[in-house]
C-alpha cells in the first residue's frame, strides 16, 4: 500500500490550492491528490464557457500547476480513520500521514415532475456533462434559467451571447437576493432586461413539461414558458458522504465541521471549501456562501497549519464576490443590509456615487456606486457593495480588506487612497471615504 | 470688515476639499474661500488636457462644488495673526474665526542659461499658461521633457497623441526613479520606447539655448538635442511665502509645520495640501512626497478638526500613487525597496505574477505583477508595488490599506479577496495574497 505523507481528496480550487500550499513544505514529501474527474474546471469560469470561452478545453485547470503532486484519476469511496487509510472505487488504498477533504459541493436539483426529462441541467463541474449542456445551448432557441442568483445571471448574459431568448425564473423577489440589497439587484435586472432577458421574479417554478426532451417550464402561478433547454442554478450542497461515512461531525449547515485550523473532529484530517462548514466572521454562526476565493484561503490555511499546528487561523468568512452583467460590474464583501438587519446589527449605511475617472470628461468614465454598512455600536464596517465598472472586483477587495483589519468610519473617512485620471474617481470624491463620510453624518 | 467662520486661502484640491468636508458642520456658517486663479483646475488631470482630454475647459473643478462657500478670486498678501484678520492684493480684509491655509506648491524651476526663453515651461496650476503651453505643443515638432518623474512621463504620453517628437531627459538612473523600484522604472521607460518616445537617463540638462525662442536642450555630457517646446518637470516647492510673512514655523522640507491634526503653529490656522509639511507614516520624519489624494485627506482632518478639535488624527502620509503610461499602468503604495533600504529597514519582499482574469483566456487578460515590502521584524506591510491593466489603480489602495491597517505577512498571505473571470486574477494565484506567501518563505 502507498505510503502518502498528504493525501487531498478532491481536485477543484480547494484541492489543487492545498496541493500547491503543501509542495511549499520540506517535509510534506509525497503528496497525492485523488479526483474523478478526468479534467478539472475553473470553477468560476464555468458560464463563461458558453459564450465568451466558447469551449470547455478554455476553462481547464492546467494539471501542470500541481508540480511533482502525484495526480489520481479515481474515487475515494472509504476512509479508515483507525488505520489511516482511504480506498477507492478502483480497489486503490493508500496510507496516509495527514489528509485533506476538498471533496466540493453539487448543485442542487429540486424534486418536481420533468426533472428527469432531456436537456434539464444542474451545474455539475464535470467537464463531459459541461459539454452535453454546451451542445444543448447550441441547438436551442429557447432557454429558461430557474435561479438568478449570480451563476444564474452570468448563464443568462453569456446564453444571450449565443443568440439564445433567454428567461431566468427566480423565486425571491430579486435576482442576486441573498447577495445584495434591492438596489444592486434592480441594477443588475435592469442590464439583463437591457440585453433582451426576460426576468420573471417572485416566482416559483411547478413543473418541467415535455416528452422525453423538455418542452415548457410550468410556474405557480400559471406562466408556461417554452423551453428547449432549462438549467437549475439554484445553490449547493456540501459533498460529505465520504466525510460522514468515515463518522467526521457534520454541522448545521450542512458541511464538514472544522475548528479554526480548518481541522475535522479528526486531528488528522483536515477539510477545506465547499464541503467544509463556513462560518460567519461577524457572529461565528454557520452561513451557506461557499464560493471559490473562499475555498482557496481555507487551503492555504490548512496547508500551513498541516506542519506548523495552529499556525494560520481562519476567522470566520465575510463573503466576497463580484460578478459582471453586461459591462456593469458588482462587487459585495461582508454583510448586506438584509443580512444585518437579520443577525440583529444596530446599522448605519452611507453612499455615494462618482465616476471611476477624473475628470469625468476622461475617456471610458463609468459611474461607480458604492455603499458601506457600520455597526452602530463599534463604528466598524461590516459590509459593502458597489456597482461600477471593471475595476469594481478590485474595489469589492479593498472593502474586504477595509472589514478584515475592523476599521471604524472615522478612520474610513480619512483612508490613505491613491487617484490617478485614467484609474481611479477624483480624490475629492472617492467612492469609499465618501460613502464613510456620509455614515459618520448618520451616526 | 466682513468677518467669516471659515477663510480658505487656496483654491485647488486641498483647498475646495476642506470647504466642502468644513460645510458639513452647521457651526461653520460664513465660508469664503479666496484664489487667485479665475478658473481652478483638476490638478492630476493637468497632462492629460495635451492629448486624451484637448482643451483646458474639460479639465476644470466646477465651482458649483463649493455649494454655499463664498469664491473670491484676488490673492492673500498678508495675514494679522493677532487681529485675525487677512488682506487682499485686491484691497480686501477679511476677519476670521478659523483660518485654512492651503497654498499649494509651484513647480521647480531650475537656473540654467536660458531658461527665460520663449516656449520654456514648468507645469504651473494656471489655465491661462496652460493654454500658451497648449498652443506651443500644438504648433511643435519636437519637444523636451526635462524630468522622467510621473508628470514628465504621462506628458510625453499625451505629447505622443498629438504627433510630437518627444524626448524624456532625466538626471537619475530611471525614469520614476523616486516612486517605485528598478524593474517598475525599467517596466515604464519600454512603454515610453514603444511609443517613440526617447528616453535620456542619467543625463543632466546643462543649458537651453536660442534665439528669443527655445532651438536646442544642451545636456552635459554633450547631447544638443533639438527642441521647439521644453517642459521642465522635476518636481515642486510648497508656497510658503503667506505662512512666513505670518510669522508661522516652515519645516525642514520647506512646507508650514503642522501637528497630528493639521494645525500649524497657530491654534486658529490649519495649514493642507501641497503647502504644508508632510511626514512619513513609517518614520514620522518629513518627505517630499505631495499627491492631491493627500491634499485631499488633510483638508478633510483639518475640516474635522475645526469644530471636533482632535477629533481625526494623521498619522502620516503613506504615498499612495498610479499612473499609466500607454496600456501599462504602475500603482506604488508605501515605502519601495530603495527607500525601505535608505531609512534602514531590514526588509523583505515576495513577488507575484499573474493575469488579471481567469482562466487566462478570458479576453482582455493583462498580466498584473505585485512586488510587497514587508519588515522583517514585526512581519508588517510597509509598502507594495504593482504593473498591469486599469485595475492597478485599486489595487493600490488595496495595498495602501493593507499598510494602514498595519497587516502582518501571515495575514496577507491568508487575506480574504474576491475573485471573478473577468474582474480579478484566479483565487489560486491572486497577486497580493501569493506575493505575501511568497515572502513568508523568506522570512
Amino acid at each position: 500500500m502507498p505510503e502518502v505523507d498528504l493525501l487531498i481528496v478532491g481536485g477543484s480550487a480547494a484541492g489543487f490550492k492545498a496541493a500547491i500550499a503543501a509542495r511549499k513544505h520540506e517535509q510534506v514529501e509525497k503528496i497525492v491528490l485523488i479526483r474523478k474527474e478526468q479534467r478539472a474546471l475553473v470553477p468560476c469560469g464555468i458560464p463563461y464557457i458558453v459564450g465568451t470561452l466558447g469551449s470547455i478545453e478554455k476553462n481547464l485547470l492546467p494539471d501542470s500547476m500541481l508540480g511533482d503532486t502525484q495526480l489520481v484519476i479515481d474515487e475515494v469511496t472509504s476512509i479508515d480513520r483507525e488505520a489511516k487509510t482511504a480506498t477507492t472505487a478502483g480497489g486503490q488504498d493508500f496510507a496516509y500521514r495527514k489528509l485533506v477533504l476538498a471533496t466540493g459541493s453539487r448543485p442542487v436539483m429540486p424534486r418536481m415532475p420533468g426533472v428527469e426529462l432531456k436537456n434539464v441541467f444542474a451545474i455539475w463541474k464535470d467537464a463531459d456533462y459541461l459539454q452535453t449542456l454546451q451542445e444543448a445551448l447550441e441547438a436551442a432557441d429557447d432557454v429558461v434559467i430557474v435561479g438568478g442568483g449570480f451563476i444564474g445571471a452570468e448563464l443568462a448574459d453569456e446564453c444571450r451571447k449565443i443568440g439564445c431568448n433567454i428567461t431566468i425564473v427566480e423565486m425571491l423577489q430579486h435576482c442576486l437576493f441573498l447577495n445584495c440589497d434591492d438596489e444592486f439587484c434592480v441594477r443588475i435586472e435592469e442590464k439583463l432586461k437591457e440585453a433582451d432577458i426576460r426576468v420573471l421574479t417572485g416566482c416559483k417554478v411547478q413543473s418541467i413539461e415535455g416528452k422525453e426532451k423538455v418542452e415548457h417550464v410550468v410556474c405557480e402561478r400559471g406562466e408556461r414558458i417554452k423551453a428547449d433547454v432549462v438549467i437549475f442554478a439554484v445553490g449547493v450542497k456540501p459533498n460529505v458522504d465520504l466525510a460522514a461515512q468515515a463518522g467526521l461531525a457534520v454541522g448545521e449547515d450542512g458541511g464538514i465541521v472544522v475548528d479554526q485550523y480548518m481541522l475535522t473532529s479528526d486531528p488528522d484530517i483536515f477539510a477545506v471549501g465547499d464541503c467544509a462548514e463556513k462560518y460567519s466572521f461577524f457572529t461565528g454562526k454557520p452561513i451557506g456562501m461557499r464560493l471559490a476565493s473562499t475555498a482557496t484561503r481555507e487551503a492555504r490555511i490548512a496547508a500551513a497549519n498541516l506542519i506548523h499546528p495552529r499556525s494560520q487561523r481562519n476567522l470566520g468568512t465575510i463573503g466576497v464576490f463580484a460578478t459582471l452583467i453586461g459591462d456593469t460590474a458588482i462587487g459585495v464583501a461582508g454583510l448586506t443590509e438584509r443580512s444585518a438587519a437579520d443577525q440583529g446589527f444596530d446599522y448605519v449605511t452611507g453612499e455615494t456615487a462618482a465616476v471611476d475617472r477624473h475628470p469625468g470628461s476622461m475617456p471610458g468614465a463609468t459611474e461607480l456606486r458604492v455603499k458601506l454598512i457600520f455597526d452602530k455600536t463599534t463604528r466598524q464596517i461590516i459590509g459593502g457593495e458597489g456597482c461600477g465598472g471593471l475595476s469594481t472586483g478590485e474595489v469589492a477587495n479593498c472593502i474586504a480588506t477595509l472589514i478584515s483589519a475592523r476599521m471604524t468610519v472615522d478612520q474610513i473617512a480619512t483612508l490613505r487612497v491613491g487617484t490617478h485620471p485614467a484609474l481611479t474617481a477624483s480624490p475629492l470624491v472617492h467612492q469609499i471615504v465618501n460613502a464613510a463620510d456620509n455614515a459618520i453624518d448618520k451616526m
